[in-house]
C-alpha cells in the first residue's frame, strides 16, 4: 500500500478535483466542503464532504454527527488461525485509516502496484471526497466462544458477561440468517459511493479469513446525534430522535454509552460501547391507511412539527402529567411514552437508519428501520428499554426481523494501533 | 388535496424553512440551492436541490440531468375496471406535479384533512426540498393483453409492435418474481428520502387497483445524461457512461430515443421512449482478485483517467483500428468495443444505478447494477446491442437477472393532461 498520503481528490491532480467537486455537489454538499477550505478551523466533520478524526478515545460513528448513509456488514470469521484474524484486523486499520481520510484503501496501479497487480483498491470512489465516512468496529459473542462452547481464538475468558445474544421479545420474528455474526464494521458516509466503497474493500482485504454474513444499506439517518444536527424523519412520516442521547451531554454518553473502568471486559473495553442492530420491518400500507389522530397517537408526537402531544413546539419538554378533556396529553400506551428515559429508566444513543429492500412479494414495500443503538450495557440499555414497550401501540405497526450485538472497542490512538489489539495481546 | 401551491418547506413558515435548510445541507446539498436563489436564471434542475419542471413535450427523468438516486417501482393492475385503472393515474399525476415541485402529495392533516382523516401525504418527505425529483411512467406490455391473450383494458389494438417481452440471451438467469409489470414508475432524486416517498406516496393512491410487483432501489448513478456532468463510477470501479447518448445532442436523440410520427404506435407514444431494465448482478469478488490490466482489457478503458485504451484522456476518441505491439488497443472483446455505436450499429441512452441488496447468503455482497436505458424501439436499441454483447469479456464478471420494457408516453402538457390520456382516450 502506498503511504503517500495523498487523497482520492488530489492523487488525480487539479483535473481530478474539479471533477470530485461536480459529483460531490450532487451527492452531498460539495460546496460546502469546498467552501470551507477557505474559511478557518471548521470543526472537523461539519460538512458534509470533510473528513471525521479516525483515531481518539472512542471510535468514530457513535457520538460523531450521523451522516445520511449506512452500510452496516457483519462477518462470519471462516479460519481457526488467531494469527489470520489479527493480520485482518491490522490491514483492516491501515485500511481505515487511509478511507476514513478520503484516500484509496490501497494503490489502484500506479507508485506501489503495476498494471499485472490486483489493485489494492477497487476504485469506485476515486475523486469522491472523504464525505464524513467513519468505520466502526465491534465483536460479536461468537467470536469468544461459539454455540458448542470451543474456544475458537482464547478469547473466552475475555468475553465481557453483557456480550450475549438478546433475549427473545414478544412478536419478535427473528430471521437468523441476517442476525448475529462475529466481526461487525459500520460505515457511515454523507455519500453511499463512499460507504459501499469502504464495505466493499474491507470484504476484499478480509478473503479467506472472514465472509460477509450479512449487510444492510441505510438510505436516510433517522436520529441526530449532535444538537447542531436538524431532526430526519423516519419512514413513518415522523421526526425520530429528538430526545435522542447526544455529542453535547457528555456526562449523560459517559453515564449511558460509554464502558467504564471497573465495567466488565474494562481491560479492553474502556472507552467502548456495545451496539444492537435491529431489523424492524414497518408495516407501510395499514400506516398509511390510519389517521392522523391515530397516527400521533401511537408515537405520543405531532407529525408535522413534532411536538410532544398537550405541547406546542418539538424541543418543548414532555409532560406526562398533563391531560386534555380527561385523558393524558401523551398516552400511556405511545411509543414517546414507553421509551422515555422518564419511563423506560434508562437511556440509549440511537443511530438507525430507514431502509428499502425493494418488496416483498406480496404487494408491499419491503422498508422499515435498521435500528442501531448504542450503550453502555445491553441489558441496562436496548434490553431494558425494549421490555418496556411490550405495550406499544407502535407494535401494531412494526415486526423484528433481525437481532446483533457486538462489544466495540475504545478508538484506535497511535500510530501503531490497531482494531482489537487491547483484545487480542 | 390542497391546490394552495405551497411548497413542503414554505408550508412550515420561516422556522420550517430554516430547518428545512439543515437537512437539505446535509442531504443533497441544500447551501447550493439556497444560494441560487440570490443569483440569476439559474437553469431549473441545476442544483441537487431544485425542481426539475414536470410538464413538457417529452417526460422529464430521461434526457434530464441524471440525479444520484433511484427508486423504481413496477405494478401489477389488480382490477378489471378499465375507469379505476384511469382514475388512479389521473391522481397519480396530480400528485406527480406537486411532489416535483417539492409539495407534499396532499394534505398531512390541516386545511383540507382533518385530525380525524386519513393524511393525504405520508410526510416523511416534510421539510425537505425538490430535490430534483422526476417521475415518469411507463406501460409494460401486459397491460394490453395478459399471456393468456385476454385484451383487459380494450388496449389490445393500441399496443405497439415493438412492446413485447424482451428475448432471451445467452447467460440470462431471469427472475420472473422481479421481471415484467403492467405499469413502471422511475423515481429520481437528489435525495432518496425524496425519491422514497414519492413511490411510497404513489402506492398509497393506487390501494386496491395496482400493486407493487416489483421495486429496486439504486443509491448511485452510473451515467451522466448531460456534458455538464461528471461521468461517475460504476461498481466495477470504472467511470460508466462516457460516450453515452446526452442532452446536447438533439438529433443524435431523435434518432435513437423518441419515439416519431410514423413509428409503431406514435398515434399515443409519439415524443415518448421505450425504457429497458436489467438488474445486473456483478460478480464483485471475482472482479477484485482479477489485476488490473485483465480488467481494462475487459472494459476497453483505463481505470483510473478512463480514456479509451491507447489514448490518454478520458473523451479522447475510441481508436478502434490503433494497435499496440501487434494487438488491437482495444481487444475486440472488450465491453466498449462491442457496445460502442460504431460496432453496434446503433445507441442507448442510459440510465442506470447501482445497487448493493444486503449480501447473498453465500458470504458475498449482492451489489451490482440496475441498468436502465431509453430507446426509440426496443428491438434496434438494447436487442442489438446486447445480441453484440455475447462475446463480451465482460460476461465472465455478470449475470442479468430481471428484464423489463415499458413504453413511455410524451410529457404531460396542459392542467388537465394525465399520464396516458391519449392511449385511455
Amino acid at each position: 500500500m502506498s503511504t503517500d498520503g495523498l487523497s482520492r481528490r488530489r492523487f488525480f491532480g487539479l483535473a481530478g478535483a474539479g471533477t470530485a467537486g461536480v459529483i460531490a455537489a450532487g451527492a452531498a454538499g460539495g460546496v460546502i466542503g469546498r467552501a470551507t477550505a477557505e474559511e478557518p478551523a471548521a470543526p472537523a466533520g461539519a460538512a458534509a464532504d470533510d473528513a471525521v478524526p479516525f483515531t481518539g478515545a472512542h471510535q468514530a460513528g457513535i457520538v460523531t454527527p450521523a451522516q445520511d448513509r449506512l452500510h452496516f456488514v457483519a462477518f462470519d470469521v471462516i479460519t481457526d488461525d488467531r494469527a489470520e484474524l489479527v493480520e485482518v484486523l491490522q490491514a483492516w486499520t491501515a485500511a481505515a485509516r487511509r478511507m476514513t481520510a478520503g484516500q484509496d484503501a490501497g494503490e489502484v496501479g500506479a507508485v506501489g502496484g503495476g498494471q499485472y497487480d490486483v489493485p489494492d483498491d477497487t476504485g469506485e470512489a476515486l475523486g469522491l471526497p472523504a464525505s464524513g465516512l467513519t468505520l466502526t468496529v465491534g465483536f460479536g459473542p461468537t467470536l469468544f466462544t461459539t454455540a458448542d462452547g470451543v474456544d475458537r481464538f482464547g478469547l473466552a475468558a475475555r468475553r465481557p458477561a453483557p456480550l450475549a445474544p438478546l433475549p427473545s421479545f414478544p412478536g419478535d420474528a427473528i430471521d437468523e440468517a441476517i442476525s448475529g455474526g462475529d466481526l461487525c464494521v459500520q460505515a457511515c458516509a454523507n455519500d453511499p459511493q463512499v460507504a459501499v466503497h469502504a464495505i466493499r474493500n474491507l470484504v476484499r482485504l478480509g478473503a479467506g479469513v472472514v465472509s460477509v454474513r450479512w449487510s444492510q444499506l441505510g438510505f436516510g439517518r433517522t436520529s441526530s446525534t449532535s444538537s447542531a444536527q436538524a431532526t430526519p424523519r423516519n419512514l413513518f412520516g415522523f421526526k425520530d430522535g429528538t430526545d435522542n442521547l447526544k455529542a453535547e451531554s457528555p456526562k449523560a454518553l459517559d453515564q449511558f454509552v460509554w464502558v467504564a473502568d471497573g465495567d466488565p471486559g474494562a481491560d479492553w473495553l474502556a472507552g467502548g460501547s456495545y451496539v444492537v442492530t435491529r431489523k424492524i420491518r414497518m408495516r407501510i400500507e395499514p400506516w398509511d391507511t390510519s389517521t392522523l389522530a391515530e397516527q400521533e397517537a401511537t408515537i405520543g408526537r405531532t407529525k408535522k412539527a413534532g411536538a410532544p402531544l398537550g405541547q406546542r413546539a418539538e424541543f418543548d419538554p414532555v409532560d406526562f402529567t398533563k391531560q386534555v378533556d380527561g385523558e393524558f396529553a401523551v398516552p400511556p400506551t405511545s411509543h414517546v411514552f414507553l421509551a422515555h428515559p422518564t419511563n423506560s429508566g434508562t437511556a440509549i444513543l440511537r443511530r438507525g437508519y430507514s431502509f428499502v429492500d425493494g418488496s416483498d412479494g406480496l404487494g408491499r414495500l419491503a422498508a422499515g428501520l435498521f435500528f442501531i443503538a448504542y450503550q453502555r450495557n445491553p441489558e441496562t440499555g436496548f434490553v431494558q428499554v425494549q421490555r418496556n414497550l411490550r405495550t406499544d401501540a407502535m407494535n401494531e405497526y412494526i415486526q423484528h426481523t433481525s437481532s446483533a450485538v457486538f462489544a466495540c472497542p475504545p478508538g484506535v490512538t497511535g500510530d501503531d494501533d490497531w482494531w482489537g489489539r487491547a483484545l487480542f495481546s
